[in-house]
């Protein structure tokens, strides 16, 4: 079975169709075209930076499409309309805090400004949520920065063993 | 509008005047003198480590001096007077876990007991709270660690827009 | 007086006698070597993946036999029976964050598959319990990352002051 992705864009300004959503087409491309192995885009779409519109859409990929890895651009900073992190935590049942760890680590190195960026990754049933920054150079950076461990992570995740897995632990 | 910066020292010893709050008045003067261009400092005191009086003196300068920037220091440790962190927790709205990662990650590069400060930093409303350790030499240096991020953080928390907003985003 | 060591074993598998406790054991005998200098071995034991009896073990260990130090091992994957960082939240009354940093960025450095262990160190009353991954290799590297500031946070969380408390505050 092939990984599903989907890809949900959170930006005030793209909901309205003020402005285009690069971040969110640039995520779908980098999917299928095998950035990360077996995996197929599955979902996407826009919601607005309002933390009941992002609640409802992140549980309805998790608990109706049953997605794999959702990934969020946008909202994770510290504007007075970011609140992507706040909806993320109302829905997740674990953090993994060492993917957001591995993220800020890896985007320090190019700017101290990654400090202003609040990722939160974590687990709902058997989907994994991962939020990127909302630009599309940085969505895509960060994404790079996990991309290796996410085929692990997701088999952990919905208890399929790899010869990874077996190696590992 | 200059940002305003409150300097809340949170000490036991201080707070009862057994011992005098150099890290408070050394942090006051390196405001003056522009470690974080445009600031001026506007309120400054001492509570013990309590955590109530921690979170009422918070909530005033957040609620009613809307004080941009608020640099607490003390009480961060992990002796058992020590609440700063849980009485921080308790009036954000938003953490900033990438603040708190970049003073951790630069801390450790001097010495792993830093491992033993537990700085958290957030937002409510339109107020950054950032946490520094009690001494004088951890919190300077601390502060200094994030004080190039702090204006553009400033900037965005207020919905001002800035040139490096533009940019960056 | 010596500081008294718990190692709790968290699996599944070595709960029900399927698999030998390499890690717990293997730990004993690092805490017995010398590893952290003054420690003796209390107490160990072993229980399965479940949040309930995990609780009930460290509130045992935390509240009546009043260990210094528990290190566990196991549970801090991504696999749905994984719950020991949940466990542990449930029962510290305070988050030692930076020990859970110098774990993950120390692990880091070995390999990104690092990003997948969900750390948790936290406080409840004077024990301080360290998580450690599920491996006896990933389990004893992390004990090495940290034990070299756990005599110094040990100190201050029984309210002990040491040379080093003095001169570092
Ligand atoms: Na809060």
């Amino acid at each position: 079975d092939r990984i599903t992705v989907g890809i949900l864009t959170i930006s005030d300004r793209c909901s309205s169709g003020e402005a285009t959503d690069f971040s969110g087409q640039n995520l779908a491309q980098l999917i299928e075209e095998g950035i990360i192995p077996n995996a197929k885009l599955a979902a996407s779409g826009c919601v607005a930076d309002d933390q009941r519109n992002i609640i409802e859409a992140l549980e309805h990929w998790c608990d109706h499409l049953r997605l794999n890895l959702i990934l969020t651009t946008g909202g994770t900073g510290v504007a007075p309309r970011d609140v992507t992190p706040e909806a993320v935590r109302a829905v997740i049942q674990k953090e993994v805090t060492g993917l957001s760890f591995l993220m800020t680590s890896s985007s320090l190195k190019s700017t101290q400004f990654a400090a202003l960026s609040r990722p939160v990754c974590g687990i709902r049933d058997t989907s994994l949520i991962v939020t990127l920054p909302g630009s599309q150079k940085g969505s895509e950076e960060c994404l790079r920065f996990v991309a290796s461990v996410l085929p692990h992570a997701l088999d952990l995740i919905s208890n399929r063993t790899s010869k990874l897995n077996t190696t590992h632990q």
